[in-house]
């Protein structure tokens, strides 16, 4: 299909960089030697854009760093933060999400090892969002759902078929998401960290390891509830415990904080976002230079 | 790059199918869209070529669909087998490998859930390649290392960074390939089933489960060997029960069968071909019709 730049000026989010070049996401094509659509050998990363500002983009950065030296990629020596800007600027991008692909790359016919030196290729796109809507003022309804995941989710590789199959499995049930678990303990939500709070205002999320990804949300989430006096315990808990607790959040880039109404049609709580959720949201869209006035049902 | 249709008629592998086109290889590019490429949302198959005939094609199909069902993806209503004898032909394929792999599709910007139904994408490919040569003749050498693939193993899904690290791990050691173990029993080489044999002549490869890949050649060796006499036990054995076989071999389509001479510097019974992995060889060589006169060594 040809590209008409002028239509593409028009359509927000059709920016994106590959390789070296901006161009149109429709002229934005892959090799099927790359070794991400081979392999799935490749990083991601998904930053928030917040009144064009990038949020923690350093957090991602250095993360997308760790996943890519886990699976023996070089970082790019690209600029990221003045390839963001340049498409936030061009796609006049004002909130939503700008994603980075970082694949092993095209080295030639299928092959398991490579070479040793993998040259990456490089792939960001951006997405025009409203980060704090519908979700975050009324919740989610959420399915339970077996995390059949590699055990190296400390690495955000794009390995990403349970969560596929998790959301679809959710949304078959009438749900909008997942909360994976293990072994009988919950790991995290399908694309999000998962929080729950106790009867004594507790907070409780997942202690760090290979078992799940170390949202940059949730990092911030420590230090900023940290700093305001919550009480915060990081650690695993059961299925049941989190049926049982006051009430239940995740925390992500793309969804921010979300209030979890019920899982598997048994209410969390009061069914209702609760005040302590309320105060994270709070807390978090402060942070992050949301017009707190303008969310009149917080 | 302008592709030059008199040079691809002289390269080798060089025509590849793609979404209903046969086109040159260079010129097969994937959108970014592509679910194969966000979330590895992709299913694959290999089937070896002998003497320019398919082996064991409606195996191989049969587990796409299967994969398929597992990733909820449509069996695509394209003609395999006619593509196939075309892309054999254009390229002129006596020995080798045609690879077949099916993505969920491009559906629009990044979306975990995707619509119910989704339209799969299709690319397929052939590589040029002696099946039976120096491997088969003088074996690997071996590295163990943890699985730490995905809970649904016995789907063949493009979720293969365990694999490319397992073999890029064993070249780093100076070793050829990467036995997987989970919990201190083997679960199968690194894209490959693995066998050993027994003092007593008795063959053992693990029993089918979600744990491992239900292999083509594996299946069709059990029925081969089964009816010209040889004791097979499908279970799984330990790291220390392997190391202490008197031979160990892998099977696949791509390596066929080859010996497993060492695993971590620690020879396998004499540390050369084992006399029944030549039996075995020579029965599977047999069934997919190669010339047994040429293999001296076997």
């Amino acid at each position: 299909m040809p590209t008409s730049l002028s239509k593409q000026n028009s359509t927000p989010g059709a920016w994106v960089f590959l390789d070296g070049e901006i161009l149109a996401r429709e002229a934005a094509k892959i090799s099927v030697n790359d070794r991400g659509f081979l392999f799935a050998h490749a990083a991601y990363e998904v930053t928030a854009v917040v009144n064009g500002n990038l949020i923690d983009f350093e957090h991602h950065m250095a993360r997308l760093e760790h996943t890519l030296a886990g699976i023996e990629v070089d970082m790019p020596s690209i600029d990221f933060a003045e390839i963001h800007a340049e498409l936030i600027d061009r796609n006049q991008l004002q909130e939503g999400l700008v994603y980075v692909h970082v694949t092993a790359g095209d080295q030639g016919p299928r092959d398991y090892y490579g070479p040793e030196q993998l040259t990456p290729s490089v792939y960001i796109s951006v997405t025009h969002k409203q980060l704090i809507g519908s979700v975050a003022r009324e919740g989610l309804t959420a399915i339970f759902y077996e995390d059949t995941r590699w055990q190296r989710r400390d690495l955000k590789t794009t390995q990403l078929l349970t969560q596929t199959l998790a959301y679809r499995a959710a949304r078959r049930a009438g749900a909008d998401t997942a909360i994976l678990y293990e072994a009988g303990l919950v790991t995290e939500a399908a694309s999000a960290n998962l929080w729950i709070v106790n009867a004594d205002g507790t907070l409780i999320t997942r202690d760090l390891s290979s078992a799940l990804l170390p949202g940059i949300t949730r990092g911030r989430l420590i230090s900023l509830l940290e700093s305001d006096g919550h009480r915060i315990e990081e650690r695993a808990v059961s299925r049941e415990q989190v049926l049982h607790a006051q009430e239940a959040f995740t925390s992500s880039t793309g969804v921010v904080i979300a209030p979890v109404l019920s899982i598997d049609g048994v209410a969390i709580g009061s069914g209702r976002p609760g005040s302590v959720t309320r105060k994270v949201q709070a807390a978090y869209y402060q942070y992050i230079g949301a017009d707190l006035d303008q969310l009149d049902w917080l």
